[in-house]
């Protein structure tokens, strides 16, 4: 019956390209749409081009900051600056973000190293790092990626870059369940497989 | 950190009431629409603005129809304009419609009745209900709610309501499981349930 209504069927098959809307959950999420008024609607709208109009990423560590703003991690005077968590994508960062047990700064990859889906080192910001690295005269650099094969090659291809610079390479230590993302499991674990960190 | 980036937090805080976006899905989701340029932004607003303004409920199903169109349900001649089936939602329509089997016509509740969450029988569409047994002389009304302590005092309530009209008042069959709702199961059983169903 969708096809008698196109405005509709128009807007669920975009809701159908957002991640995490399986597609059961749309329909739900069109009601929720079609029963906000007008005015909401456009309050809702004015905040996504609002966030993607002022929010940029950082130079440095690739996290996102608000374009008005320097990046509240990489100036942050209570960070080890020197210390740099690597990790896939923001979601991660915000993992070891809620363990409040982390006093470094990031860099943020972009991604990993997937053959399969066309992403090579390129189009991460490995290169970035390696500049990080020689250049700050960091200490230390943690590995934080998700325990799949594309994680670890991923952490085995960064590590094998930063051998030259003789930067103390870590890695999360084997207390994250194989098979499951950090972004999943309780922060204990997190803080914890960040704690027993060991030597790459 | 999300107190730096307020932009995002804003965000981030309307997306968390869009139900079935759950806490951790958010930033995912979040990161979808920050990938996008400003013009797909753009699109998909206009897309959210266009089924506001382009949708209303039918005046008689109180299903979604086209406003410069007729409702594709009321108005067809294939389907028995005197069998009505009785849905809580829009999408528990679209699951019987899914199975394909189904020649009647709807009736959009709105929800069902639940006193804890301050819904009466003059919140939803009982009385148009009546009204539409009694003047157009409908031959059977199929009550298929979900299988919930609301779902089960709904159908009651209706039917006590019918009873004077004459009208037969079916029930699906108890074939669908308890507990469960109409938009999670297979086609097949929600077929059966409707062909199985029995005198409520």
């Amino acid at each position: 019956m969708l096809h008698d209504l196109p405005s509709l069927a128009q807007l669920l098959q975009r809701l159908q390209q957002v991640p995490y809307l399986a597609s059961k959950n749309i329909y739900r999420v069109a009601e929720h749409f079609l029963h906000m008024d007008e005015r909401e609607i456009e309050h809702f709208c004015a905040l996504l081009l609002q966030a993607k109009s002022k929010l940029v990423r950082c130079d440095v560590c690739f996290c996102w900051r608000e374009k008005d703003r320097s990046c509240s991690l990489c100036s942050s005077i209570k960070r080890d600056q020197r210390l740099v968590c690597v990790v896939e994508t923001w979601q991660e960062l915000l993992a070891i973000e809620k363990t409040g047990g982390y006093q470094g700064v990031y860099h943020v990859l972009g991604g990993v190293i997937c053959p399969l889906d066309g992403v090579g080192p390129e189009d991460l910001t490995i290169k970035a790092l390696i500049g990080r690295v020689v250049n700050k005269e960091l200490k230390e650099v943690i590995l934080a990626f998700n325990q799949t094969p594309e994680g670890e090659a991923t952490a085995a291809y960064i590590a094998s870059q930063l051998k030259p610079s003789g930067v103390l390479v870590s890695c999360l230590a084997r207390g994250v369940p194989v098979g499951s993302s950090l972004e999943s499991i309780d922060r204990v674990t997190v803080y914890k497989a960040l704690c027993e960190r060991r030597p790459f």
